[in-house]
């Protein structure tokens, strides 16, 4: 999986409306990224996949959706105003800022060893070698004020985890939902991170979204929880299409893992960036009972779960999948992208760019295509579009050769193309051509709502 | 609708975990509010019924989804540095401030006459009469700092509304979509103000949900759109079972539009407030050409329109209809909510509260209940329910008397009880249990899931 494949991924996905840089036309910003047409249908299949596989299908998950902007005191209690900071250094030469580690990283990256020390390394912006500052902690949150003052009372931090969310809510769930441990609470939501360095496209960037699951479970069943929950997110991947040789698990040692953590496992994909072609795409984190615990010493409240079964009290030991929603939908893009040679109409051979995306994913499920447009196809096509897209997302096409037609419809992993054609007024049928085989199949238009719900199970 | 009947429903929302006081543990804020697990399956219905209805389910709208953090740039193009203020002022003798408007709107409602200047106000909160500094504009928007230094250059701001993120990709989605005026472009997301004074439950907090369209015409055509988008909006509503009673149009007079809008009609909803019952429920704006021509000039990007077939050139005219998604599910709720007399089994009567939402919008769509906790009924009853998971949101219920089980779902609007007695056992049947009639019908299991699909059409 070259740097190229990469490229044309990117690339594609910019040219086709899946998604767009942020205040692009006043130069664009690598903090945040827009969804367009396509991205926002993609990213939307994504969400509601995961929702129905581990929150609406599972009898022991509920949902939630809590503020994204929540007091200081929260932040204090979880610990992240304290430890969520990277080590900074600034060059005194340009006066640009760094952070220490990705810096050193890159040094290794390029040498084949460590930098002995800060001395040995130049300046990306400048070029000057070893005239760094001391490395300062820079907090990763986001500060906003609220109400009429800017003051201390109205500090407000943007969080930087859905996580913590779910844990001010333990309580107020556990008595409105009746549901007792093991069980968990899931939410998708965005999440606000002041990375010094983002970049690698929707990779690393200052606004994304998360799809996470706090599971609370007795200490004792705790590492079972963690090893079933590593399963299921691996297999989530792969039932929806990624290519189990694009993933592996990394073991996190103790010291590169957050302060809440006492075991975490992720998931990486290999996305192809330059350097170390392999990202996180998720992680599994054994949190024990360190948030609840904070929480109810900070906030005075008692989060303590009393098991009416065993007469056993305790606080609840918390395993997290945490998913970013947006290097899901990366991973996606990358994994399903082919392009293969097809034989054409001249006896040659012409490259065809398919996205192989599953058909619940993807973000057209039926383009509908006259074969030209003309005064009696396009009526037609038109009130098959219209009736086809109450169950679906359906896209409508009438320019240009229908070869052309269907190549478009193939790059952005559109699963059925359905053609009129003047047999169509005679036979009252269609011609169905499914994307990854292209086979095509002639169907009665009266057959073809069921024809297609057979292709899209679940979509 | 009385304030009462409000304050039931407000007590339902806590009670049952549909709403709960974000960072409560923390003595709670009203800043924003949380959405526990039947909160957010309402919410996610309520979204997804509109995207059906006005982005999926038509040939002239695509999606979007933009970032929340934008440039300065964005704002002061949009002229929202400018001109999104309030003025407020601060009582001399307290500190505190208030919003100007708000406090005459007060002294109005409780006197019947405005008053006729500042003199005649008292301090709500430490009851000085009059006693106030001249008011000063206070900025809605909410600020934050990207990157590593907190300065001017990395000032951005918390998006007040979702439009600027449409408008700034206009001219992407156009070339990505090959749509052409008239078309629009639709988007669900958060927006952020700074709120003086946030109340009324979920109805004014800073933190809350749009979901808008900006719907991009010919100029000429713009009041025919407005019209036509007017009417769309209201019989969305009424078409997901708002009573069009509840429902009424503002036509907002000039000197109080927002400073884009060259013509708004307000549609209101009578939530039953203290005061002025009724409240905003969404606006339907014209925005003329107001931000695709700021945004033109200050970016230096043209964002005039081709008309490839009439050879002319214009900059498209904007309809807005923008709704309030808490809103909307504010308003479901209050207008769902029925207390209503029915014959107990004593010859009297009892007190039913029942949420009559749309089966598409409820939260729950089946609640499978076993008649008793028993080894012969829970596995079938188990069973039954993980079978239905698969296409609905499914409770399970086996605590407590059948008619209280009925009750509790009543009161979330579930429109479909699934009971599995003993009888089950011996004839392969259920009994399915309307919300509304309470009608029973025995169906056979086999045929249960058919049965339903007919009562959840489109859910």
């Amino acid at each position: 999986m070259a740097q190229n494949r990469l490229d044309a991924v990117i690339n594609l996905a910019k040219r086709r409306g899946f998604v767009f840089q942020a205040g692009e036309i006043y130069g664009g910003s690598r903090s945040a990224w827009d969804y367009g047409p396509l991205g926002v249908a993609l990213k939307e299949n994504i969400k509601r996949q995961w929702w129905k596989a581990f929150v609406q299908g599972r009898d022991d998950m509920v949902g939630l959706d809590s503020s994204i902007i929540l007091p200081a005191q929260v932040w204090h209690a979880s610990g992240h105003v304290a430890t969520f900071t990277d080590p900074l250094v600034e060059c005194t030469q340009c006066h640009k800022r760094h952070r220490q580690d990705h810096l050193q990283e890159a040094y290794e990256a390029k040498k084949g060893r460590p930098a002995e020390s800060m001395a040995d390394i130049t300046c990306p912006d400048c070029g000057t070698t070893g005239q760094w500052t001391e490395p300062q902690q820079f907090s990763g949150l986001m500060k906003t004020y609220l109400g009429p003052v800017d003051n201390e009372a109205g500090l407000h931090y943007l969080r930087p985890e859905t996580a913590q969310g779910i844990f001010v809510n333990f309580s107020n769930v556990l008595t409105t939902s009746r549901k007792k441990p093991p069980f968990g609470i899931g939410q998708v939501g965005k999440a606000f991170r002041n990375e010094i360095t983002p970049g690698n496209f929707i990779f690393r960037t200052r606004e994304f979204e998360q799809m996470e699951i706090e599971y609370f479970t007795h200490p004792d069943e705790a590492p079972a929880w963690f090893d079933r929950w590593v399963e299921a997110c691996w297999e989530w991947f792969v039932d929806l299409g990624i290519d189990p040789d694009n993933m592996r698990r990394f073991d996190v040692p103790e010291d590169e893992r957050a302060h809440y953590s006492a075991g975490t496992i992720d998931v990486e994909y290999r996305f192809g960036f330059q350097g170390s072609e392999w990202g996180e795409l998720m992680g599994i984190a054994n949190r024990t009972d360190y948030d609840l615990t904070s929480h109810a010493t900070a906030s005075g409240k008692d989060l303590v779960y009393f098991d009416q079964a065993t007469g056993e009290r305790y606080t609840p030991y918390v395993i997290e999948p945490s998913f970013g929603l947006t290097r899901s939908l990366m991973a996606f893009l990358v994994d399903a992208y082919e392009e293969e040679q097809v034989p054409n109409s001249k006896g040659g051979t012409d490259t065809r760019t398919v996205l192989r995306l599953d058909p619940r994913l993807a973000p057209v499920k039926v383009a509908v295509l006259p074969l030209s447009r003309n005064e009696q196809l396009s009526p037609l096509a038109r009130e098959l579009a219209a009736k086809l897209r109450r169950h679906w997302a359906i896209d409508f096409d009438d320019a240009g050769a229908i070869g052309r037609r269907y190549r478009r419809q193939d790059e952005v992993g559109t699963p059925f193309c359905v053609t009129i054609d003047f047999d169509s007024l005679e036979d009252g049928a269609v011609t169905v051509r499914e994307r990854d085989s292209m086979a095509q199949t002639r169907v009665a238009i009266d057959e073809l709502e069921a024809h297609l719900a057979q292709g899209l199970v679940g979509a």
